[in-house]
């Protein structure tokens, strides 16, 4: 489990418009996005993303203004795009694409339901699942930043949507963003009584698992999966906080892969980072149609990021957690 | 540990030919093909493909000659398809298809590497893994019906494989069709030591792992995969005999599926059916040309099937074991 002390605020020199170069771009932060997949950056073990640098910022998917220009953006744009968490700074242009805030649709939302956890959402159903109307679905951390988008998508695709979720506030918020069923998987439970509760409302099997949590949820996912069904790999916030690797929870039915002619695949959104734009924009649509709500918790002030981070694993967020600047 | 007693051979009245309907044919079997997966249907516990009925006859996938013909298939062709493991027999002429067996490439290959195993090999190949030159594979199980063949199939498009088998002679015959490197899983170690192996060979990581073995094996290859790689779930002949789930090996780092990005997928070739008469053709003129081998370990006698099937579990067989009637 991380903590405070991990974390620390330095004071920076402010960048000079003078050294802004051709191609680049000065922004002022003005919201910042605090995912679970961050925690795999803070390590010194062997990780598969590569990790921050002690001393160095903390980076991740923000909304800013540009200030000064000398590229193709314009001065009092609004952007997005992946980038250290520093208050003000100088940017190549291409490292972050417009995005266009309203009275309907706040800058928050870009780093919501329209940011990293909703283009996770929209781009991972995209390439990996494909679902069609009259499917299954089971959504684990249902109420979640990655996990309450993609109940909305579901079914807006006409999918039956059973949802997971660990309060019973998380479980009607579930139910309020359309899925038919939700549950709490700390009074259900996560073996056979899971599968159980799976089996009854999805009689023929699971064709789609989105699974935002791993451990025994995938293993009873994985016995409720029909044939030819899918499993989208987005996280596994049950086996993050382990300090070694053998604790992590063993999954002994992965032999369904194959008599179920299963498809599991793990999905990165930084991957797709050209699809980006094109993705925004058809979220924003969505949003703008009132068929995407985004829940968010904000914490008001930059200095908020740790305190944003650490609740992520105790579970004060509903919907996605935000920091405005 | 199925024995000799769980088989039985029961005398049974021939087909007569007056019985023979429109669209109907009377073959007579000339080869059987005895597979892993049919572990799988002798079972009392639940599975996940059909259980043989007790009393009723085995079946699976053979090689036969037509005696009479009411349909389109002529008298004294030969033919393959999954059929109950009965010497003679009325069948409907859609649920075989014709092939076409010559001196270079006798009736016994068309259950063999032209058969159920080859198919597996190639369509799962096709529909799944679609490898490209330059590419890293590891296949396990590498001396059977099937990873024999997935070495050859790889080997043809140019990617680099290593494999493993449980013997030395089976390591030798790994290296024989093609393998850059095959290695003894039983001296090697199936856990840190097998991930050195691999990454010696593999300094990017696999970009392929076609699975014919599970449990621990698996585990290692997870940990030894490059991003976006794929992995084939074929079989886990290492988890088939346990008694109960409860029992099997547990997977602690299915995250790698998400931070890797990988895709694992299940396959099974009778969900294909429509696809054999073709594939079959392609593996022939690869078999012709010599760029296909068959290793077969083929015992003589309708009566040897219960022997061939214990015979799998034990590692008697080298490639594809077959029973000639």
């Amino acid at each position: 489990m991380i903590t405070e002390s991990v974390f620390s605020l330095a004071d920076v020199p402010e960048p000079k418009e003078e050294d802004l170069k051709d191609g680049e771009v000065l922004v002022e932060l003005e919201a910042m996005s605090v995912d679970p997949y961050m925690r795999g950056r803070m390590t010194s073990r062997k990780s598969y993303i590569p990790a921050f640098e002690v001393g160095g910022p903390i980076a991740g998917y923000v909304a800013g203004k540009v200030l000064k220009s000398k590229a193709d953006l314009k001065e009092g744009a609004h952007v997005s795009g992946m980038l250290p968490f520093r208050k003000r700074q100088i940017v190549k242009a291409a490292s972050v694409f417009p995005v266009t805030p309203s009275e309907k649709c706040p800058i928050t939302q870009f780093i919501g339901c329209l940011g990293m956890p909703g283009l996770t959402a929209y781009l991972s159903l995209k390439h990996i699942a494909d679902p069609k109307e009259g499917q299954y679905a089971f959504v684990s951390g249902g109420a979640g930043a990655v996990g309450s988008t993609v109940i909305q998508l579901l079914k807006s695709k006409g999918v039956k949507v059973i949802a997971s979720a660990g309060t019973d506030e998380k479980v009607a918020l579930c139910k309020e963003l359309g899925a038919d069923a939700a549950f709490n998987y700390k009074t259900v439970g996560e073996g056979p009584e899971l599968e159980k509760t799976l089996a009854e409302f999805a009689k023929d099997g699971l064709n789609l698992y989105y699974d935002n949590v791993g451990g025994r949820t995938l293993e009873a996912a994985l016995n409720s999966m029909a044939q030819q069904g899918v499993i989208v790999s987005c996280g596994a916030i049950s086996q993050y906080n382990h300090s070694a690797p053998s604790e992590a929870f063993g999954i002994k039915n992965l032999f369904m892969i194959t008599v179920k002619s299963l498809k599991m695949q793990g999905f990165i959104v930084t991957n797709w980072l050209s699809e980006f734009p094109a993705a925004t924009m058809e979220l924003a649509k969505l949003f703008i149609a009132g068929k995407l709500v985004g829940k968010q918790t904000v914490l008001e002030g930059f200095d908020k990021m740790p305190k944003a981070m650490m609740g992520l694993f105790t579970g004060d967020n509903i919907g996605k957690m935000i920091v405005k600047c």
